[in-house]
């Protein structure tokens, strides 16, 4: 446990150790500091201070010579982080030198500090997050293969419709899940940019080097560069509260199904039984599904957080009054939830029970009605439609009524039997069909996925 | 500062340190542990234990007995707080006496507990507003009361229209918080309520006992009861995050209302100047609205939140999935931003700079254009509206191109002399007028708030 | 079909004709030629105008004597709807009186005509929706007094808990729905207010007639009035529009409850089989429950839509800019959505299919793991909760494990018959516990539900 | 007017004409039978059924031929939009031929037919919005040229600060805009993607010719082909809804922007003075930002639009309950509003009335504050950033105070010209070198635009 991240009650069920700490306050810290240094090197870069100076400056810029509640407090009566941290910066510099504490922060204004500081907090969190990507998507590429040809009923509108597989259910939840580490690669490498443009944006305290001040800072921090500054333009941080939103929706598509398919009268699927992990205080035989329920938690909480992101876009001037504020905590609460939600979703995916038996036994159960709209197909082509629709509504409704197969109705009914063959009914009632179906697209979903796997890999 | 409370970097920013307090670890869990230590002493008083094992029960129901991190830990893993507070308080019973320790939580299920202890908490929340929203009513009514004839120019679409006087603006303010501290009171009073149906709602484990123990916990508790337990009907905590929103709306409109006039061109009132408040890390002359920007983040991030809590009310069966944990985080960061607006509120109010001599002038640079429409209003009467504007608005051009005063050009445009007196144009252009208007309007709300006054305190 | 009524695509799905009506354009129309001729009678009252002359206005303000695309156009010109209507009306009267033409919507301001035109459509609203709010109320009051000792598997984190009754279940969305009836009652009878200010909302062009007038106009129109002209202040149409989304939150929680019981597995109730309602262009053999659909919908998209109204609250000075015109579409979406959603549940509930054998089959399907909490409440009480749970767990698995009912295997384990015995057991199993339980609470929300109902009428 | 596109009062007003076509009933029910034809002649191409009896289909698939109130009706009791269409092109196709009506839809499920339908709208208004796109961005580079140099008080937390240029200002919302053309072209190519898969998504009517069929279809109607049917992955349509969201949050910048510059006390700029537009129906002496109303009312609207979007992300299974629902008339509503915002946006910046004079005497009534920054850049390199601080802020006030140029007081300091020279201290109230900077920036953006828009042209 690190301590300087500061554990509230449910930040474990919600949230994970390592994302905490990248938007800890200490973390904060850290990156402002980091700017300054960067900073302070890039004005000896172009001789406005000289190198030993900078590297003075650079030496106090690290988070723990400093106070964390001091700056807290200090912050909230200034209405922003960045100004009680370069007063302490520049007291720490000025001990070893009070000439070259004059160039702390020289020319930069404190929102330069903070977006900065913000921006290599979010690189750490895109970082954090990559590995249980990768995991989750490698387990479900594993579950995708396993259970291709593994029969499931399809479901719509909550009501078994026709046969697909386990494995393409799975290959659906890979498919969206590759297409948001490629988005979430891109913003990685592209969005992640310094702020740097002094009180109002227009580099005027740096005279004619402001670009090139520009392009040091930002060759340092390894950020990239935008041709504007962007103080009162937050669309960057947006897009990537958007990305993350999108991620956050996926994962609870798959906690929804992973949920209705364990419910006690399904039980095609269970989270994987950890210790201590879903009982009840009051009933032993439970086994709730706690991730899931973690996991649509986030995918229910982070669209509201991805609108308040939206909302607060419209920022007054060059600055802005209460949009910028509202931002703060609502992006380090979209990436704690996100990541908390694919951690949960990894985890639940590492050990999900997979019960093939109760899967046939839950398409048998419904006495051969998955197959209707088989049946419904080939009659329509023969007789129309309607007249199809008609007939086949009523052998359902016989089966279910009379608590028979349908295929045994069907294949008695002689006025199907006029028109379909026996040997083609057998045929339409054969789950195969809908298997060979299910599996071509499978495979296509993981060649996909390798060969953007061996792209990666060979970058 | 109270050291069972975290504090984060900005919750000094936007969040009180009594509502913190309210909403801590500490205070969530000595909310179930009051629960149990009341449950334990109704099933004494229906005897199903004795009295005195009611008080073994409850003298281990103290908050510092109980290792936070642990259950924070142990929560995550159960996916529920309350389970592993139970296992504990059984732990510390049983030291005790373990026969007695069999009957902690009887009955119960941990969401009688975490509802329950819920409810304690929100109850100190409401408790805690009460006093900054007192002081900030009164302080409105005062300067409602001193400003009531002061003129000031009424904007609408952010444009001069006519004048009025900022004691109407703060009586506006005013009336409306009042609504909202009346809704309050009666959330308070009705909607803070027992929480007690053991595993589905059914209170099947006390037999015939049900009723009573519930009416003994709740007495206990100082709780209302309902009808039915409510695990997954959550109407009463959205009804409350609306209420707060609903303020929060209010205080918003107040914030947005103070930095528009506190903008540089137009100086009319300004935050009170406190020491390293509204400084700028490179602009020495500034003094940001740093509480108007808090107010307005807070405005701006709890309606979001609100559509939460309103949008994981279809909660599954007799509890839910997803949706129910969705709202633990959610109902306290929306008390406590809230709560922190109010603060914030209250002390801009407390020391806000007015600034009677810069809204005269700025009623003045209009050069009487902010009485056109009471001159539009006599024309009309004489020769129609659309004569009458289009005169008005050919004499208003003029005054702006020529950067004259509309009166002048009136007095001098035969037009409308003939219709208008001279002398009832001099009334149309006297700002004495609009002030009485506005001050009888001033008088009335505060004849009300002062009666509600007076109605609360003979309670 | 009324002709005034645009109806697009998706109107018949999500919105009642009924509710389309009531904030159809011409209705919007009317509501603010209704304010104009009700100001007139009032200008009439106090002298300003003659009867005769308010009369001729009066006569005018009928909305089919209006184009309606015209005023459409003019509006999105004008920025408002009200000023190209009082063009129109000032040319309609001037036809029959140049002079009375001159004191159309006099003194007044366009957001008077728009405000206040709205709240009668609002009044309207509400009383659309009370006969299918009664209707629904009624149905479910049957209903649970039906089934109110009807076994149904209690499910908690969508898993089987513990049993309760159906008729508990519908017990509990009918005392939350009774609550709303309230509040909406209320809101109908108090939040419904007049606006009338003025330019600004000083009530300065009616000099000290002011008052009177307000008075006057409020009369006439039925409606409530405030102290102070509210444009800029929005919390009455904001706490109307938070009222309808509890409503809708409350209809979502039926209609998730509902869709759940209706999944082809469980199978407990039905949507009615409405000719043509919820089959398949594919599938034949599938009723889908559409009505669930539509009110799941609905609970989704009002939220996001409570925010906005709550989001726009804070309004610039006397007239806001963007965030009153966010509102002018919301509101009645809201309101459209909501009673839209009223009436299919209305509609799913009249023919709900209820299956209480299927209930009682998948009670028994879970092979007595239902009554397992009573075994271990019981067991508590005599080892204590761990060993107890322990007991159970192991005790469940082997019943999952071999496919045996719980209560042969609790009955043939000797380490529990030592303290609990066989009778004891068999009363544990025994679902009229649970029924008993369920059943006095059913009880007691019925009379509480009818006390109501005579209280209303008696009034 | 196109007799196809109902119209309601406000449409006018938030939406265009030409999106209003594109998300019409008529193009609704179009896109759906463009996929209808489509699929009848892939049918052909692979042998299924013959040529003529796939022209003899799509001869029927004119949207002319259809009743559409009628299919409004019928979809509501089907819950389903394609249900009824299918049903009628059947009909209207057995006229021709009863055999070929037969394969109408053949395999298809209505989601297909919706969803594909719904990308070929999204396509379509994805054109409609690159003309108002282009012509903007091409009027925002001519201003942004024109007022490169045109000083402007830089305005942070609605405070003076420091001066930048209305050229510099304007470049930053080009810079954005430019983004998200990109962006936009990036969904426009990538993301209008067909739906095909048949009732549960495994293509399994179709057997081994699914691939084939599906490419076909995608090729007929030049859409994109994703690996795997989308029914309840709805990433796609949600990745539009929030690249709209992020335009509609940069054209509430600008307009924010522009309605604070066109405050009665600021006035340097001006929304085109359209006849009738932003007029009062009581001030005739008013003109107000109608259209900054309106794009403000879409950024504030659209964000919880975009939340209900990615809310609904969960579906159950193959198709969902609820939230596919849920999105019928949310994304339409997106777009519209969106367009609607762009279309005024572009009104206003294509008449904007610019007024540098005002611009220049905003900045002089600050009397010299906006430079206090450079003054204390350069002093603190001197005495350190305290001691600056301190000297600037009590020059500062004393300018405020003394209505004094804060030029004159510093020149008349000697405990700053003993450190800064006179002529320095000219220098750095010289405006030219904020002019200097800020125009520099604007170069870059220029240039990056014009490089963009070349690569455009040539391909």
């Amino acid at each position: 446990v690190d301590e300087n991240v500061t554990t509230c009650w449910f930040d474990p069920l919600f949230r994970t150790e390592a994302m905490r700490r990248v938007f800890s306050d200490v973390a904060r810290l850290q990156g402002m500091l980091d700017f300054e240094a960067a900073l302070a090197r890039a004005l000896a870069a172009v001789g406005i201070i000289s190198s030993s100076a900078a590297e003075t400056i650079a030496s106090q810029c690290r988070a723990e010579l400093f106070d964390l509640a001091n700056l807290s407090r200090a912050s909230a009566a200034a209405g922003n982080s960045a100004i009680p941290i370069i007063h302490e910066l520049e007291r720490l510099v000025a001990k070893e030198s009070p000439e070259v504490a004059r160039y702390v922060h020289f020319g930069a204004t404190s929102q330069d500090a903070i977006d900065t500081g913000l921006m290599l907090q979010v690189r750490d969190a895109f970082d954090v997050m990559s590995w249980d990507f990768e995991f989750l998507c490698n387990a479900l590429e594993g579950l995708s293969s396993k259970y291709k040809r593994t029969p499931l009923a399809g479901r719509t509108w909550l009501q078994h419709a026709a046969p697909t597989t386990f494995g393409l259910k799975v290959a659906g939840w890979l498919s969206a899940l590759t297409h948001h580490r490629e988005r979430l690669g891109q913003l990685r490498s592209e969005g992640v940019v310094l702020q740097l443009g002094g009180p109002v944006g227009t580099l005027a305290p740096y005279g004619d080097q402001g670009e090139k001040i520009v392009a040091l800072v930002a060759q340092e921090l390894h950020l990239s560069r935008t041709d504007l500054p962007w103080h009162a333009h937050r669309e960057r941080l947006v897009e990537m509260a958007m990305a993350l939103g999108l991620l956050t929706g996926t994962l609870g598509k798959m906690a929804r199904d992973i949920s209705l398919l364990s419910q006690s009268e399904i039980g095609e699927v269970a989270e994987p039984p950890t210790a201590g992990r879903g009982t009840s205080s009051s009933m032993p035989h439970k086994h709730n599904p706690v991730g899931c329920a973690v996991v649509l938690a986030a995918a229910t909480r982070v669209p509201p957080l991805v609108s308040t992101m939206l909302g607060v876009m419209p920022q007054e001037h060059e600055r802005g009054l209460g949009g910028w504020q509202a931002e703060w905590e609502t992006l380090p609460e979209i990436f704690e939830l996100t990541a908390g939600a694919l951690a949960q979703t990894r985890q639940i995916i590492a050990g999900l029970g997979v019960y093939a038996e109760r899967m046939q036994a839950n398409i048998d159960a419904s006495r051969g009605l998955l197959f209707a709209e088989a049946v419904a197909v080939a009659l329509t082509q023969r007789i129309g439609r309607s007249a199809a629709h008609s007939l086949i509504e009523r052998t359902c409704r016989r089966a279910v009524e009379e608590r028979r197969n349908l295929h045994d109705i069907i294949a008695a009914d002689q006025e199907i039997t006029c028109v379909v063959s026996v040997e083609e009914l057998n045929c339409l009632f054969d789950p195969e069909r809908h298997v060979n179906a299910a599996a071509r697209l499978v495979d296509k979903v993981l060649e996909r996925v390798r060969l953007l796997s061996q792209k990666e890999l060979s970058h």
